[in-house]
């Protein structure tokens, strides 16, 4: 494993490992002293062309865990605003002598296609809507370690989500059955072509459910005529104190974050005993030491 | 010791013993090669909400030279910019398995709210206008290692400041006596009841003081008819050279900084060499090492 | 050797012996594992008050895989902002014990007049359009072992550029012969003083050079009637593909970046197997690794 930049990179066998892996990671991350040597004198950079404080800082602890060394570029800041094409930026950071570049950039592909240019290992953390492949894996560690058959939703504002297509493929690969609930306007394109069920009714998915995956909405796309209303779709798409009594008593409550309380979940489903919002954050950093050491440990 | 959230978190035992071992971080950070294996292991976020160089910077080096590891998050660039409730913030980095935060924040009592949120240690790098004990900690540090019956004048726009509340409380505890000295419009309120006396006649106190401390103050405040023009305000209560002869031989010059020369403190003030400026900066980092040891380097 | 922040610092044999390490440090720069422990408990602070990538990237490896402390302050999000003074800025961080501060500033000779004020180690990474050492002694260092008798072209935006003078002042210590290039408007003030030739016509100097050192136009400058328009700047000083033809086959091309290629460099330019363009990039690390070394790993 070389690049982690989609999660069609990765085999059935290649996820099982970093899941793996992530629970031992998981055990270093909860003790006091959390320090491996693993990656010693290897270099990570995270190279951030939009905001993120979990992603980034999931990454940051991660490399140190591992003794890695990891330095951050955002973009502003950067060369980029100096009209430096994103190519000549990636192959001047590569020439450095660094060995992985985690990305998030606004461009879908953008990720991928860097990985013809560099040396180092590329791990997308975000490719505008496209791809978020370390998302999807902490979200699967976090849903438990057999999905065979399970059933997940996944409601809210697909279309402009950069973890539904991951969560897709992954969960597939895993054995699970996705349903994707959103209004048509919210929808992705070309959905209808995905290992997935499309449902525009939450209420009828709703008691079925094994994982309930709630997906933020923009505030800001609730104005114009082409968006339901934020009263509107919280009646039909919210997870709401009186969804929340109709979710099987097992079923867990998952939300990539940052929540927006009282839009597309209420503060009870937020808080419920079962809501699995803060084993996602904490997956998060396990994940990506087993993803950091599946790319960089290798025989060195 | 679990947080340091206000001066009230400690007994005088407490700020005493937190005060000693900071001579022997002194040392420390005054050798070639600093760094103490201590807190090897350990996670501290600097959250910092509002724009600091000094504090955070000062932090920064003092998690470093302990073998800590520390990440860096502002405001800008966060969550928070996507509408994320402060709380969910903090459960956020919590669940990534830190050890402490320390937080700067524009709300009063934010920080000391924070404690009941997240497992970590919460340390107040300053919460609005309310306390920053590190800084506090650093002032008497620098004052000298018997504060018993000293006087310290306090002089400055009191009303804005984020340190003299923390100031008067541990003055108080260490023994000294303080005096305020401000126009009545930049007094804090309540001050009444606070354990010092108050002033508006920076004059009459000055030739008694062992510690005589200025606070920055605002030009942008000096604008409109509520606060006096800055002409006034040098003339009744700036550091000025013809204020500075009046001054005890031995006693000592503060300042918190960042500095407005020529306003609060004049040059010649700022670099007497009865100034403590600077040995508050340094004293800084050593403090910071005391806390973060106090707090974090618990039986693991 | 205690500060670098002209290339008048270096007599020629300091300047060798920088360039001579710098092999060693490009050998670790180039391994699996690169961390040597020469700086161990020594701290770098990196205070940009201009945005950079690749400088400040480079310096922050240099450091970190020589073991020591480093931590970054960028003008935003300082007390600068604050309105305290240059001086009193680098006396704070002074004050806190480090070592050595790397800083950009717009202001020429600033980073000079600082040596006066701190007890810390100051390298410049560019102050103003005044010099940037560093970028000169990794330029020098892409170029090859002996530039004695060499014949290096450099061409462009001169008035602007923070890297000429660096060179000029290295080339000529190291035996090269320099000649700039660029429209008398370009040409920075009292260049006829300078140790190069000068030159307003490309073609004629082209076909000679061993080195052709391409510099960075602004795009923004090219509006007003005092500068050329971009057209008539690529027909006159652009190392377009047919002037490419024309370099000698052993030339080396370089660009200290970040490019603008179609403007002052064509793609097919900057791409060309004579292009040290990447080399001059991965060479930043080791120059900087031997720099640090230089000021910093004296008798402890």
């Amino acid at each position: 494993m070389k690049h982690l930049t989609s999660i069609n990179d990765l085999t059935r066998d290649d996820a099982l490992s970093i899941l793996e892996l992530a629970t031992e990671m998981h055990d270093v991350q909860n003790r006091e002293v959390k320090k491996l040597p693993a990656l010693r004198g290897r270099t990570i950079i995270n190279l951030f062309f939009e905001d993120s404080t979990r992603t980034r800082s999931s990454f940051e602890l991660a490399a140190k865990w591992l003794s890695a060394d990891s330095i951050n570029i955002s973009a502003k800041g950067s060369s980029v605003s100096k009209g430096e094409s994103l190519r000549d930026t990636l192959l001047t950071l590569d020439a450095m002598g660094i060995d992985a570049i985690v990305m998030r950039h606004a461009g879908s592909g953008s990720v991928h296609q860097a990985r013809g240019w560099v040396r180092a290992s590329m791990i997308n953390a975000g490719d505008g809507t496209h791809e978020h492949p370390t998302q999807a894996l902490l979200d699967a560690y976090s849903m438990g370690t057999d999905l065979e058959g399970k059933l997940v939703s996944i409601t809210g504002d697909l279309l402009h989500s950069r973890v539904v297509r991951s969560n897709v493929l992954l969960l597939e690969k895993l054995g699970a059955k996705v349903v994707l609930v959103a209004p048509p306007t919210l929808m992705p394109p070309g959905v209808e072509h995905w290992a997935a069920e499309i449902s525009h009714d939450f209420d009828a998915v709703l008691p079925d459910v094994d994982v309930c995956m709630m997906l933020r909405v923009q505030r800001e796309r609730m104005q114009g005529g082409f968006f339901p209303s934020e009263r509107e779709y919280i009646a039909l798409y919210g997870l709401t104190p009186s969804r929340l009594a109709r979710l099987k008593p097992d079923a867990k409550i998952a939300h990539p974050g940052p929540m927006n309380r009282g839009l597309e979940i209420s503060s009870s489903a937020a808080d419920d005993a079962r809501s699995i919002v803060l084993n996602q954050v904490s997956a998060g950093v396990a994940v990506r030491m087993s993803v950091l050491y599946h790319l960089l440990a290798g025989e060195s």
